[in-house]
């Protein structure tokens, strides 16, 4: 995913998303994405014509990978941050998405003041991943609420995911395998069953760096842990697995 | 671990731990150690001269193989069967470790009527792995409970070891990865809070089939997820780490 457009001013990039002439302007200072946006876009499912909504979208990678990696009908984006969901309607908007994506700027702590409950078959989230309290603050204070849970914690998360999902909804969501237990705790205390789990390795000997978790809402206890997802191999190169989703 | 000896009667072996001369009955009908007892005892970690509680202990493979593997003072066995604790006791003293471990016949569900609480370092569990309603049932009476929750569940091992340990004290268990989220709920219902896991996996491309999980009683959240473990490599054969294991 590298530059290949003349940015639109300095702070900007415009980034080509190799899916289907798919592009994506990131700016300077706001939350640029990463791998772990690619991998929760690849992982989460939905059904044909189904409806997705997007937590803690920021520019939107996520809304706009997942039309070219599901058959959603409708894709929501929730994003607090104004200047964020703007970059975000412009990344809709340069792809031509305007007919399926959606971003609306709200905060998910008041997410029934933004949106409908018990609406969409599938809810994606890529959070902030650090504790409030723990870690180094990022001085910067868009990227700060994007890497911390300043403004939105895993409660906030799986409370606003359980009530956005239909009955049998499903919740997909990347986060840090530290925090697992957390995770599992604060899904199932909102009746969000974890359904499967992937742990991402750098390597194949390296702890995991990323986890992929499938909930399901209301579903019965019983989670399919599975392979691990390996990024390199011994030669410094990317996995065919996961080379095959960066060359699609 | 393949059978030197001579059984004592027909429905018996006597297996070489490869630890140091350390021997093992097994007998028919009863619950026949595998690899994940070998890989509990493993992964668990006692202090010089510490006091280890091994509950659900069967026939002691456990607590054998935890003489062979930690500087422990002294090891203790519970076991509900009298038939698997006699045989334990006999393990125990085939191998001239009547000094260091006890085996007890009692019910893990009323620990209190036969061990102190707040009293061993470590804490170690092979629990049943099989929910009481799930699953055929195996017609083997000592058998069936070894395997399935019908007099321990995942909620009275976790409340035990809770009741054992004193307040730092740590809790090893192995347990099958679909009940990952129980495992963790229940370990936290009763303040054990879950400090590494590690996942086995018979391939590397395949699904673990095993987790390893450590809890340190009222810890601060925070789970180092480790390198997977992987038992066969490519030809079949063991990987180094499980042939070390084996070998040693």
């Amino acid at each position: 995913m590298d530059p290949t457009d003349f940015p639109e001013n300095k702070d900007e990039v415009i980034e080509d998303l190799h899916r289907g002439g798919l592009r994506f302007i990131q700016r300077r200072g706001l939350f640029r994405f990463g791998m772990d946006s690619v991998l929760l876009a690849e992982f989460a499912k939905c059904k044909k014509g189904g409806k997705i909504l997007d937590l803690c979208t920021g520019t939107g990678i996520v809304p706009v990978l997942l039309t070219a990696r599901t058959a959603a009908g409708r894709v929501t984006g929730l994003e607090i941050l104004p200047e964020s969901a703007e970059l975000a309607r412009r990344n809709v908007s340069i792809n031509g998405l305007e007919g399926i994506i959606d971003i609306i700027t709200g905060d998910i702590r008041h997410i029934r003041q933004s949106l409908p409950g018990a609406a969409y078959d599938t809810v994606t989230a890529n959070p902030p991943y650090i504790k409030a309290r723990g870690g180094a603050l990022n001085p910067d204070g868009a990227a700060a609420i994007a890497r911390h849970e300043l403004l939105c914690g895993l409660n906030d998360v799986a409370g606003a995911a359980a009530y956005a999902l239909k009955p049998h909804g499903r919740f997909y969501m990347v986060h840090k395998p530290h925090r697992l237990a957390d995770i599992i705790a604060e899904l199932r205390l909102f009746k969000l069953e974890p359904k499967a789990l992937r742990f991402v390795h750098p390597r194949a000997e390296k702890p995991p760096g990323l986890v992929l978790v499938e909930a399901v809402k209301n579903s019965n206890p019983g989670v399919a842990v599975l392979p691990p997802m390996i990024v390199y191999d011994e030669n410094g190169a990317y996995t065919p697995e996961i080379g095959g989703i960066y060359r699609d």
